[in-house]
């Protein structure tokens, strides 16, 4: 195989190489019997200033042959001793050398992963004290208990000695139940920590399983403390309902196939957009290099982080906090998406590489889904005068990401739009994490979904990450507000005037949303003027106003998650500053090297080159309707352009006709169909002139 | 025909009826020579104490003959002496006899009509002073001049003695130009007034074109003032640039036909819903009589009223502020709409009937579309264990409607989800109102979009109007928030907990979005309990923290959409309580009998009949690529189930499937496409147990 393009995500030879290398090394240096296992093998993306003369080469049309050299590196995380150790290796593929290695400090521990959560639920599951208290909750005999493997969290208590532990959370599949059984009905009322440095249970935390004057400190104390649960399935076949029978087949046809091309294997082209497809075991998909009629964009556009604090003070409730990213990983747990069952449509499937404990290639198939959706009116206008029509329908294309991370679903898509429009759209779905609540009682920290079943509140905060080149790497960051004017009879003598007042960051920082001033953040070239409005070409974010972390300004839960305390973030670029809450979250102490260290550096950010970082998400009260499975929950952020074309760029979308799209008129209240339009929905099918 | 369902739209039948027996009375009270025009003739919908029993005998299966007697009345909206008189009639259509009448008072001035504005355009091209003052413009002898009928707004000089007017907007095409030829590219700098009361152009006034710097009064003095305009076309044909031709067609198919049912021409049922489709001059497409699974939930939404202040304080423009349904109807401008163009797939439409000056039937054909969507992944959940997927597409249900104010177009659509969210998704789109700008200068109250051409800044301000009847007509309105706890050894030692704080509104009144604080507003019944939570049966609405009216607390712009200065409303409910800005907006001196007042009854609304009004939209500070025509802003408003199910509702929807759904997949990085699913992308269509 020739060498991958530099965004190229890593191949199966690239892991084995490089996995090979660093065994090499390893059992050189400790000796033969050294124990180490592989925790994440992928790419270390090449130096900005080295990959953008490249990428500018090759939108220029050179060569391959004659594009400059970029290095190409792997990037391995490793532990030993029980994950007592914990390492990242740069290793050169090029030299095939360890060109660099880092070691994670006291009290940064490594993410949890595939093998070692599988391993860990065994152990817990097999332990004799567990076994002994699952019997004590006399459960039926054909009850099957599972065991979800938590990250620990942190609270005020942990320290940079406290060992890497591994929080069980338990449940029991139905009785006589089926192993697609919703487990999440049956939740045990105790919880089992493992100490992953030790190898071995250390305790069992009894959950409390109380309401609304109970404390913090009640615990059931039941004969058959589970007893008022209930089966409650979202499995097909499963449910107690039927199936509804009325939702009639719905079929998307592309006769002529798609309107994009992919091209050496992650370069997908469309109605003049240009995109890279990425994929890492941390971030899943990432875009790069995006490219507009060959007009730069966007560097690079991700997911960065995500946090999820729960809001039950009950103890170890309290700790609960997941960082999907860099906890576990979107790329680690990215779902094999399935045709026809996850996309509907014309589809393209990308896939990549992650790998086991012990360095070997695992392919993840079909991660990433590629396809173009009708997105409604695009545009329209009718000239009153003639009755003269003119409007387009808008096409969309996504790319579609679905992680799976335990018992809740993230599906990720970002969309491109004819008209310049880039969106991130995130669907929360899945399953809510449940606790025990005894019968007839009700919470003030979360819902009671299910009988005996509590879904406690938490959030969801995401951190999107946007590296802009608009027409250059060089960007400025503004604020704009919309603000009214005092009336005076010089300047608003009727009171109806505002004024767009625009602040440009001078300085690395944060800024937070402010929807009633109308504040949107807009990413210029200023050494680039629209020559129709004289504006610098630009970008503009409308960030999403969402709540920001709910936990107090002393609290263990905020001190990890910086990134969340603020919408908008602006830092000077740097290599490797990519995850905003720092890259080793599991059981973080507090962010380290997050999006706020990055931001505290107080660097020159006007006309630098700068990276944007939008926290967005939402506080989630569950409802009783978010169970056995929750309705997605869709929240949408766009970046739009604002002044960087001369007119509205979709403006050369053909009309829409009946011609080509081809839809049918229902002419009965029943099912009977007919292709003829009837003669007064014919409109702008005709040239009216 | 049979007497129609009582929320049936009127028919050309009825309107015939109503307006002859009208015309006798006033010809047989103020002889056959009296003079006077038919403005709007709709259906007066029955009061709810007589209607809603009627709907609950229906929903009960009561034959149409069994249910009880529900009167229908036409509402006639009719003027004389030049509109100098205004009067509303009510009509009863089953005794034929006017059964009451409403004289507006001075200062109420009557909406703007097509026959009306028709009219106004030709006497203001067709004046001698307004053609004299064309030729000085010295436009190439081809360009030919049209106008745009205006409502003249109010200002703090406006009184109750103020006439009727129209500020005519005089626009060029393009030298040598087409019918189609975008006139918003050449805006002409001055403006005629017309004075409807005494039929003639009262004076032309002089439209600044300055820039920052300029002031109020700066005009034009040049020579050829607008002969640094540029074509600027949108219409297909006379665009500077081909049409693309890389979009490849997309079809949606249903070779079963669509999954909803019309019965009765305006009864939809699907997937559960059965909801009743009604239309009238002022809204347009309203919705009534929505219940789920036989369960109430809403007796009837709309969109109530819409406000669009601009924010250029020179005169005249400061008077700018229209409003759409008001001062020209939602259904007087709804679109016709036209398969395969405005709609996509399997679709069903409605018409209505409107009326002309002589008060006769005028066909509004195809004015509202019906069909369904793919709604995406509706939910899905991976079992990690097993890798079983459960995984459900939804299926979306979307009325339709498009108005056409002007410059300007609103697609407004109700989107129906399966797990029982109701969406109202508005797309803003159109064109520009533009005004001209002396060469190279930029303004502060707007944005240059095409070489000359101004387009101010504004706002659109909707009033979504929700007429509950959740589990019965008794109903309350709880505001909710997440509030953090603070930080202590009894309740919270950790810090990472909040609480959901419960308002509820004792008295009719206001409040306003608050995003930082997670606030949304359930709409509850507390006579019914949810069995699984405990919690009344409700729905949520999250209010959209949209920037509300700039202008300044003592401006005429703000007295008159007292509705746009608060987010939220709750009233109790009253017959004929549907304009959120007063019946009569069209140079309205204050809001009157809007929702202010309706609130300021400070009646109770605990646990009764209320209604809720959501301010909602945007401040639209202009950019480039809004022009020459815009491409669609979208704004979506959800109502959510929070407790009103037992489960989620979409549970029961049949998993996603290549069998059911038949995508193609692309194998090849060019259009070649297979139908074959590749070995790895066939996860969730296998059983797997």
């Amino acid at each position: 195989m020739s060498r991958p393009h530099p965004l190229h995500s890593i191949t199966a030879e690239e892991i084995t190489k490089a996995s090979t290398l660093l065994k090499a090394i390893l059992r050189e240096r400790h000796g033969p019997d050294f124990k180490f296992r592989f925790k994440n093998v992928s790419i270390q993306e090449p130096p900005k200033t080295l990959l953008l003369p490249y990428l500018d080469a090759e939108a220029a049309g050179v060569d391959t042959r004659y594009r400059p050299f970029v290095p190409r590196c792997a990037d391995i995380v490793w532990t030993s001793s029980n994950e007592r150790t914990l390492c990242q290796s740069t290793i050169s593929l090029d030299s095939f050398t360890e060109v660099g290695r880092i070691q994670a400090a006291p009290g940064q521990h490594s993410s949890l992963d595939r093998d070692e959560m599988r391993k860990s639920a065994r152990k817990i599951l097999d332990d004799d004290i567990v076994k002994e208290a699952i019997k004590k909750l006399k459960l039926p005999e054909s009850c099957v208990v599972q065991c979800d493997c938590w990250p620990y969290g942190a609270d005020r208590d942990s320290t940079p000695e406290t060992h890497k532990y591994i929080q069980g959370l338990l449940y029991a599949r139905a009785p006589n139940g089926h192993p697609e059984s919703n487990q999440y009905s049956f939740p045990l009322p105790f919880s089992p920590v493992l100490d992953i440095f030790e190898d071995k249970i250390v305790r069992l935390e009894p959950l409390a399983s109380g309401g609304k004057g109970d404390g913090l400190k009640y615990y059931t104390s039941g004969e058959e403390p589970m007893a008022h649960c209930a089966e409650n399935e979202y499995y097909p076949g499963l449910q107690s309902s039927k199936a509804r029978d009325d939702v009639k087949p719905l079929h998307v046809e592309q006769p002529e196939g798609p309107s994009f091309t992919v091209t050496d294997t992650n370069c997908v082209s469309w109605q003049k957009w240009r995109i890279r497809v990425g994929f890492n075991y941390r971030e899943g998909l990432t875009l790069h290099d995006i490219r507009y009629d060959g007009r730069p964009m966007f560097y690079r556009l991700s997911i960065s982080e995500m946090t999820v604090p729960y809001g039950d003070p009950r103890s170890p409730f309290h700790r609960k906090q997941a960082f999907d990213l860099g906890d576990a990983g979107a790329g680690s747990t990215a779902n094999n998406l399935a045709l026809g069952c996850d996309c509907l449509g014309t589809i393209k499937y990308f896939g990549g590489w992650l790998n086991n404990e012990d360095g070997e290639p695992v392919e993840a198939g079909n991660v990433i889904c590629l396809h173009e959706q009708d997105g409604g009116i695009g545009w329209k206008h009718t000239n009153h005068r003639t009755q003269g029509v003119a409007i387009t329908r808008a096409r969309n294309l996504i790319f579609q990401s679905i992680l799976t991370v335990g018992n809740y679903e993230y599906i990720f898509a970002w969309i491109f739009w004819q008209n310049g429009n880039i969106e991130m759209e995130t669907r929360a779905t899945g399953i809510l994490s449940t606790s025990l609540i005894d019968p007839g009682k009700t919470s003030e920290w979360g819902n009671v979904v299910s009988p005996g079943v509590l879904a406690a509140n938490h959030q969801h905060l995401f951190s999107l990450r946007v590296d802009p080149m608009l027409d250059g790497h060089n960007n400025s960051l503004i604020q704009e507000e919309s603000i009214s004017v005092p009336q005076s009879e010089d300047e608003n003598p009727h009171g109806n005037a505002w004024r767009v007042v625009k602040t440009p960051f001078a300085k690395s920082g944060f800024a937070d949303a402010s929807p009633f001033t109308n504040r949107c953040f807009k990413i210029v070239n200023e050494s680039v003027r629209n020559p129709v409005s004289g504006n610098p070409v630009g970008f503009k974010l409308v960030p999403q106003p969402c709540q920001l972390l709910l936990a107090g300004q002393n609290s263990v839960v905020r001190k990890r998650a910086r990134f969340a305390e603020h919408h908008m973030w602006v830092t000077r670029y740097r290599d490797g500053d990519l995850w905003a809450g720092g890259r080793w979250t599991n059981q973080s102490l507090q962010e380290t090297d997050g999006v706020a260290d990055y931001a505290s550096r107080d660097e020159d950010v006007r006309d630098q080159d700068i990276v944007i970082w939008h926290t967005f998400g939402m506080t989630h009260n569950p409802r009783v309707e978010d169970f056995p499975v929750m309705p997605v929950e869709v929240s949408t952020i766009s970046l739009k352009p604002a002044d960087f074309f001369t007119a509205n760029p979709a403006l050369d979308v053909p009309q829409s006709t009946q011609a080509v799209n081809k839809s049918t008129l229902v002419v009965q209240s029943h099912p009977a169909v007919s292709h003829k339009p009837s003669p007064s929905s014919t409109g702008c099918c005709h040239a009216r002139l």
